[in-house]
């Protein structure tokens, strides 16, 4: 059965048409596949960012959704292809700890696609699998090609250091991991991450600013400051009508604190 | 019967995901509908500049689109979410005056979307109604499903002070309304606003520049300015192979005036 | 037939709604035709950079794509409007020296579109073509139209000088054709161009940089300069890690002078 829809992520960026060659290269594969960007300005070569936004949207994307991530710095060079079978989608990005950063909680079964099996354009570069292997492969298993004809089963995905990835109950401090177009912060931490009610949750910004959440911006005045459980599921800060990000100088890597009120 | 496409505009950007997760939404709902965005770079929370745009793109969707436009600062808060039924299409939007403002001249039915009515996800964030309430009701509008299904009519959408919109004969006074990619000033004024034959007008810019419009660009040499009829159907004023804004330090809410010139 | 895909080029940018409004001029007239952007953002008016992305794009499109290529200073003046068939593909634009640019050394067949042939929309723009004639008549060849029926052939499309476009064997000095998001310098010279082996290619950057071509990023250390032929099967200069614009400071336009080096 076709997927519903492939769903791509990359730091390419929209100057170049990077991206537009790859959809080009899977719609000769899967036609009239639905193709969505969820985004292509993750900062270049920026591997948490990027888990980070995939892990927020993975929830929307429709059951049997495949997913292409790419943010690969070690292109070229002897990282594997990875895929992520989790959760009733699938997921193809470089080995490298991305996927299972963006995964973060869930099981997951991991392949290896090895350009072996044929499924790549004639003479891949040494520079753009996404276009030469990875567009190829989404095409396929989008097609309803089973993930066993491209690859083997493996057991050691790379994974980078995710110190906040405990879930609830196991953690009081997280940090800033993207910063938006309005110039929200946008944390790791969730409310019950530290284990507690999240009613009396109150919050410290690098180390400089104390918040307690309130619901949603028109709770507080415009220009104010305020924190807030947002769209991931995660504590924002922002103000209200501006920009935190301008107004406190503050970008990804600021540390944030749960810590309890008096209430 | 499905609609022939799903139109977006918003202020949502390209950096964050908040475009293609919605997109994802959608066709969860509705598969397979062409989704076309019209632009997702409206300055953040600038409503008129987002009213402009929709209302200069309406002609060119087809009938029976259906679209979404979101420009929303006052997200989470009490403002109702607002569909219009006009000129064939359906529009959807917050109640905060976008939508009438792109309608300007347009008979419109209004409807209250109700939440209460089920077709959001099962629990909408009080800052993301993009994706959990406005992208479920827009591909169940999509797929077909009667206005009436997801709310009630009402008679009092919020308008917001719009001074120029009394169509043709009415005024000779407007303002620069967009800034394009190329620097060109686009005014909301349209020939005949003034009640006069186009032939003989004279365009005062900023109080500073007079201009006698001409047909295109070719009509004037390479780096000179010129005033002309432009796509939106109003006019503009460009620096041929330049920018206009650049050249004349000027940006959107700039005064143009309509005068008679002796012919 | 149908067309597999409708793929645009232009530089029309993301800031203002042109591209969605030629896509829903495109999908009203050919429903559900998959779009591909290959990017948009061709710097305002530089028709070499767009033709060579376009080229560089074209070999990845299915065959029967249609291909809408708008870099177009002359808008509303007397340049026609041009299809080329080439390749099995059907490109369409502005008859400026674009398409014949990116289709350097393929044989085509060329076509002056006609408007006169009732293709465009009812009353045309002088400013927006793309929209008014290029998006109905690159609607109506992707639902099976023969180009025939929209104009007559034509044997003298407009050709800009391109000293570098002589193929294997005839050159041995281009230039630096675009810039990537990462600060790739990517040239217009390919292995081989200059008649020898690319075995032992020595490179040499504005008269100040020489380097021997490596495989891949991976092949220096971070931080290191690298040479390496990319994805567009040209020679480009690259910093692991880093952005080779910035530290060199160099953009489109550097000499590039392939040498030999002693082996």
């Amino acid at each position: 059965m076709r997927a519903p829809l492939l769903a791509l992520l990359s730091d390419f960026g929209h100057v170049d048409p990077y991206v537009g060659v790859m959809k080009a290269v899977v719609l000769a594969r899967c036609p009239d596949l639905p193709i969505v960007d969820l985004t292509h300005e993750v900062p270049p070569q920026d591997l948490r960012w990027g888990a980070f936004l995939l892990r927020g949207a993975l929830p929307y994307l429709p059951t049997g959704s495949v997913v292409l991530a790419i943010v690969d710095p070690g292109v070229g060079g002897a990282r594997r292809l990875l895929c992520a079978e989790a959760e009733g989608r699938l997921l193809l990005g470089p080995d490298n700890g991305l996927l299972p950063a963006a995964l973060a909680g869930c099981a997951a079964r991991w392949t290896a696609l090895d350009p072996a099996r044929g499924f790549g354009l004639g003479r891949p570069s040494a520079t753009f699998h996404g276009r030469d292997l990875f567009a190829p492969a989404a095409a396929r298993l989008a097609a309803g090609v089973s993930v066993r004809e491209l690859g083997d089963e493996i057991a050691d995905p790379v994974r980078v250091e995710a110190p906040s990835d405990g879930g609830p109950g196991t953690k009081n401090a997280g940090r800033i991991a993207v910063v938006d177009r309005y110039g929200n912060l946008i944390s790791d931490l969730a409310p019950g991450d530290d284990g507690w009610e999240a009613r009396d949750a109150v919050l410290e910004l690098a180390g400089r600013w104390t918040l307690r959440p309130v619901r949603t911006y028109s709770d507080v005045a415009s220009g104010e400051l305020l924190a807030y459980v947002g769209s991931y599921g995660t504590y924002e800060i922002a103000v209200r009508d501006g920009s935190a990000a301008e107004r406190l100088q503050l970008g990804a890597g600021a540390s944030l604190v749960l810590r309890r009120g008096e209430s």
